[in-house]
């Protein structure tokens, strides 16, 4: 156990959102809801799953919905104390503490928010890894946690509950819902105990989170050549670097689709760099060859101050180096590829694993 | 208290399928259902709103969604089961009876099932006093009942809970939910005391359904003019006789929406009738000028036989009678008109009761 205080938060809002690959929302609106949180409620306790007792039940926190609308609705902070209840009442036993279900700008925020605010303890895991666009992509579900029961609150006052069949199924009906209550509400969902977290979850994120972020914030202030540290930290690769062209993008069903064309520069010139995303970069091609994807990480970063790019923000004219980093190894398995792999979000290639890719690349 | 058998299963079926103004569903299901329950499970019991002890927790039970989507989904019985559970467990209350929420071919006939199942008693008395599309527009909603806690379950097993700030928000989300869900789904929603379902309920629904069926019913059978029967039960008016030209169809957000066009034969010839539906007749205008909308009823049925014709099986070439038949008095109040009057469906008329409209037409 130990204490996140307001340096640590800062330092994790930056490394999940290198971690969300151009998901999970805005890292800046994120990190002032968590501090504003801790400030008013005194500093978050983050235990690892091995302090969990196995019968306690662990609650995940979360927003959905098309991140760049959390901008203009922050959470009025009642929405978890009514989603948590509500939870709290069907399953009958107490919260014991909170934890992520995905890494990224956002959504490793709100946790620490809702631990702060709710006094209960943060787990350091998360169900992804990463950020993923859909409910059913946690490892949680992999290994045959229920996302239902469900809870779905907007900053209204209004609540839904979901039982459903099949993650699938809750992935499908909230999806719809979200788009109706506004684009963008919070959840509760894979309610577990502190044995499910320790065999499910990814754990170590909120740590791993902020040492990226440490080294991200160092590289503004050292002359050695910061891009190492980070491929150190995080066993990633550099794929490219160069101009953002041409950004295309198609805000529908509650997700934020859209192409990212890249053009080389420096060693990269007289290439160019394709990325396909639906709210996380989901596939980079160089000069029409993959050389990354899902599940593996792909992460668009400033040139200068190594600071991670979302899918909402690419911006023409932007100077990027794009980053690929192997995903965490629940997600190489059979049912991992199914749920999370490039087939599963409609493109007719095999998954290779971005070692093999790049070792390729260099050969 | 009496007893409802096979026989006034057959003439309520009937009967409610003309109160269903067009939407509703198809009378030849509901009935299926409604004698296969009863079949099983023993006669129902009908109590009046007056037998009800006033602190008797009483549950709607009713479907949703395009109704034509039933014929291939029929309720498999369990679905209403689960939904009454879940509203027990969080009224913490057992459910004393069921209650239609409107009068319909389907929506009439589910709670005669689900109280043949449940073997509790089935109230006289509905929401609508007919059938409309939307959710709020309930008698209930006028007093300010609120329709949350709401239980939304499909055939597959899912069940969605939910607690809504308004009955529109009811509605908003409640309906993606439903075409997400398969199209059709049931719901249970309002749940209301005794003294409620006395002070706001339109009572005797059933029972006037059972009359106005074995009117159509025996106009098979007699040589007199049947028709002016029906109009003396219903207190309502012939507005055209004639035969379909057109129909124009648009199944979306849930909804069935559409326009029929109808030339005059007889007494009409030479003229010609437009009737617009969602779900439910809406508007009916003869040659241009409106002689009948909502919240009135607009009723359209065979020529030969007086059964109702639904607006899913308005058919090019059909024969058919319209009629035009009073509101009860609950709709024609301000919140009333403005819950269910044309305006609230788009139309840029306001609302005239039938009485007037026909006193002009015969003036």
């Amino acid at each position: 156990m130990r204490l996140l205080d307001e340096q640590a938060i800062e330092h994790i809002a930056l490394g999940a959102s290198l971690l969300g690959t151009g998901g999970g929302g805005d890292p800046h609106v994120g990190k002032l809801m968590a501090l504003n949180a801790i400030r008013k409620h005194g500093p978050v306790k983050l235990v690892s799953p091995s302090e969990l007792p196995d019968d306690a039940l662990i609650v995940p926190s979360a927003m959905m919905g098309a991140p760049i609308v959390i901008i203009e609705k922050i959470p009025n902070g009642q929405e978890f104390i009514t989603a948590f209840q509500g939870l709290e009442g069907i399953l009958n036993k107490k919260v014991y503490a909170t934890i992520p279900i995905e890494a990224g700008g956002v959504n490793s925020m709100i946790p620490i928010a809702v631990a702060a605010q709710l006094g209960i303890p943060l787990v350091d895991a998360d169900g992804m890894g990463r950020a993923f666009p859909e409910l059913q992509m946690v490892t949680y579900h992999l290994d045959g946690i229920p996302a239902s029961p469900m809870v779905i609150v907007d900053e209204k006052g209004n609540r839904v509950i979901l039982n459903t069949i099949t993650n699938n199924w809750a992935e499908e009906i909230a999806r719809v819902c979200t788009v109706t209550m506004g684009a963008s509400v919070m959840i509760s969902l894979y309610s577990m105990t502190g044995r499910q977290v320790k065999d499910s979850g990814i754990s170590g994120i909120m740590t791993f989170s902020e040492l990226i972020g440490k080294a991200i914030t160092n590289a503004r202030k050292t002359n050695t050549d910061p891009l190492e540290d980070l491929l150190d930290i995080t066993k990633g690769y550099k794929l490219f670097q160069g101009k953002i062209t041409d950004v295309s993008r198609n805000i529908s069903g509650g997700f934020n689709r859209g192409l990212c064309a890249i053009s080389g520069l420096d060693e990269y010139t007289e290439q160019s760099m394709e990325i396909a995303f639906q709210n996380e970069n989901l596939i980079a091609s160089k000069d029409g060859t993959v050389v990354a994807s899902v599940p593996d990480l792909i992460c668009i970063i400033d040139v200068d101050t190594l600071i991670p790019v979302t899918t909402e923000t690419l911006k023409f004219g932007r100077r990027v180096v794009v980053l690929g980093i192997p995903c965490v190894s629940k997600w190489r398995t059979p049912k991992g590829i199914e749920t999370v792999g490039p087939r599963y979000f409609g493109y007719d290639i095999d998954y290779t694993p971005i070692e093999k890719l790049a070792a390729k690349q260099e050969g």
